[in-house]
């Protein structure tokens, strides 16, 4: 018995916010002091340490949820199965659903639920949860809809990662460029067909690590701070990146029995250029290799950062040929990993 | 190999706050008319009804989190392991941490991230995720552990239940008086004992079910109607329970090949006594018997009803002889129920 996706699909929302956008910010440096620079050269600066030029916001009627429904019914669609079928709705947010210009994040009842209410499913035994692991929440997602088939109580589930970062930006944060909105999908099955999951390795650093991420007050200081924003220490999460990831991706690889040369595709958390050139190029360093043109597909130059979503759609696309001479072929051997708030990595090795 | 619940620990807020507390607030209906009926009468129905005399209100100083680390602590030691050994940490809950006296949800990183640091767990292997699925979130995170164990990627968990729903609560909603805090823990172990988790039933009803309880606007209207509370239609949730809870106890306890008379206790979720008594007696009535006296140990008049932490609580309380006439001998099989948000709901047969 093995566990595929059998389908997939994301949501990519319609408003691009460019680059240009934030020439008119006003960035402070985290003690809220003035950064003696002008946007143009901040903005630039940032666009070549991330790759970033533009990213997504959703439009301001839309929730998340409705993110993950929309990314939801494309990946049923093109796993071809009935939604009736559904053993388990997993989503992975970090946020909620938060109504545009407002502060609270909602999550009562859970995502999932909405999702499965907006799919119109009406089976009670399709289990509806949501998952919160930072940005790897969507890998972990697919390794415990995994750990369900392998444990004989489930055999199809649709794993959901979706977030509005543009929701909790601090204007005043040069960090805010970063972040982007968007859900991907995919639906997971027991099947006879070779390859699927082989192995997955995660891991939760919180010892010193807990607060590299986290939700803190604006950097403009003569705001309430007890409004909190996405924050993260740049470049603390860097270097524990580079530390670690790495280390995760070979002791997963290594247990799967597969050789390095094996590898075809690293679907790669979109969190920043540089920092995922410089993992996928430490991990090729653990076989004395240099990183092999093509391996790791990029979506970030356009869609920017957008949490638990980045993975799934970046697979969806990738799979439908939609990244620049990228594509997939049946037996490549893909590694997807992650790393984010917590903080919590995880890799998974999967044979297509 | 069984899954057993080796050790469990509770956190009960030291602040409380009885019905008397009640009498100077000023009740309105949904649509923020003027209820006709004094205070006094409104806060006796209210008792008559839920049966709560008094609640728990968590410190102005400490969060979500800490309550579960504090339940979590207790757990460890009373399951006499090393905390360093736990593969797992699943909390549940659905509103995060809210610092006392703001409106955010944080759950960035993930409450379980937070527990794990308070800790001062140090193995990276120790993966720590939060689950969201309304009140039944403890069991669901049971059943998560129980998969993970049985799939063979886990030996040891720990599952946390854990709300601070005095931080979301409408003043002017009579429903307010329900609302309670605390946190409840258990390790969950693979073991050669006899007994442990012997099936489990888990459902998500969301076609029509989604909003029976939903954080909405505050029934004084003239208040800013995007800050959120918990709110519910008890009427519609009272009949969805009686519905579809006591079958899903049968459904798991028929498939677990027991016997209605093996049944020792019910822990059900503190929902509301009069709701969790129908609820128990259309089960029996579905093998044609009347309730058997003790059979369900209750702590909702003094503790009130504390979301994802009432079942792990009551189990603890229980398990150490806190609740009058109530124990527990080795052997005994428990149905550990419950229903909440989604609309979800789950029952689990364990053998003690």
């Amino acid at each position: 018995m093995n566990i595929k996706i059998t389908g997939t699909g994301s949501y990519i929302p319609n408003t691009i916010e460019k680059n240009e956008a934030f020439h008119n910010h006003q960035f402070l440096n985290a003690d809220g002091s003035t950064i003696n620079s002008t946007n143009e050269i901040i903005v630039e600066k940032f666009k070549a340490i991330t790759g970033i030029a533009e990213r997504r916001y959703a439009e301001p009627e839309l929730k998340n949820s409705d993110l993950a429904f929309f990314a939801a019914e494309k990946a049923i669609a093109d796993a071809k199965i009935d939604a009736e079928e559904l053993d388990y709705i997993i989503l992975a947010h970090n946020f909620g659903d938060i109504k545009a210009n407002t502060l609270q994040s909602d999550a009562v009842p859970c995502l999932a639920a909405r999702v499965k209410h907006l799919l119109k499913i009406k089976n009670p035994k399709c289990v509806a949860y949501d998952v919160l692991f930072g940005c790897p929440g969507w890998n972990e997602g697919f390794i415990q809809a995994s750990a369900f088939i392998k444990a004989g109580i489930a055999k199809k589930c649709l794993v959901i990662g979706a977030e509005t970062l543009s929701r909790v930006i601090d204007k005043h944060d040069r960090d805010s460029m970063i972040y982007s909105d968007g859900a991907g999908a995919a639906v997971v099955e027991e099947t006879n067909e070779e390859g699927g999951i082989l192995t997955h390795e995660s891991a939760s650093y919180t010892y010193e690590e807990i607060k590299y991420l986290f939700f803190g007050g604006s950097y403009n200081t003569a705001l309430d701070q007890d409004v909190k924003y996405i924050k993260m220490f740049g470049r603390k999460i860097y270097e524990f990146a580079l530390s670690h990831v790495p280390d995760a991706m070979k002791l997963c690889l290594d247990r799967s029995g597969l050789a390095i040369t094996d590898v075809k595709k690293i679907i790669i958390h979109q969190a920043n250029e540089k920092m995922d050139e410089a993992i996928v190029k430490r991990f090729y360093k653990l076989y004395d290799m240099s990183v092999p043109e093509g391996v790791m597909p990029m979506s970030i130059y356009e869609l920017g950062n957008s949490s638990v979503a980045t993975i799934p759609t970046l697979f969806d696309l990738v799979k439908n040929n939609k990244i620049k001479d990228q594509s997939l072929n049946k037996g490549d051997v893909i590694i997807f990993t992650s790393v984010g708030a917590g903080m919590n990595l995880n890799a998974i090795v999967y044979k297509y």
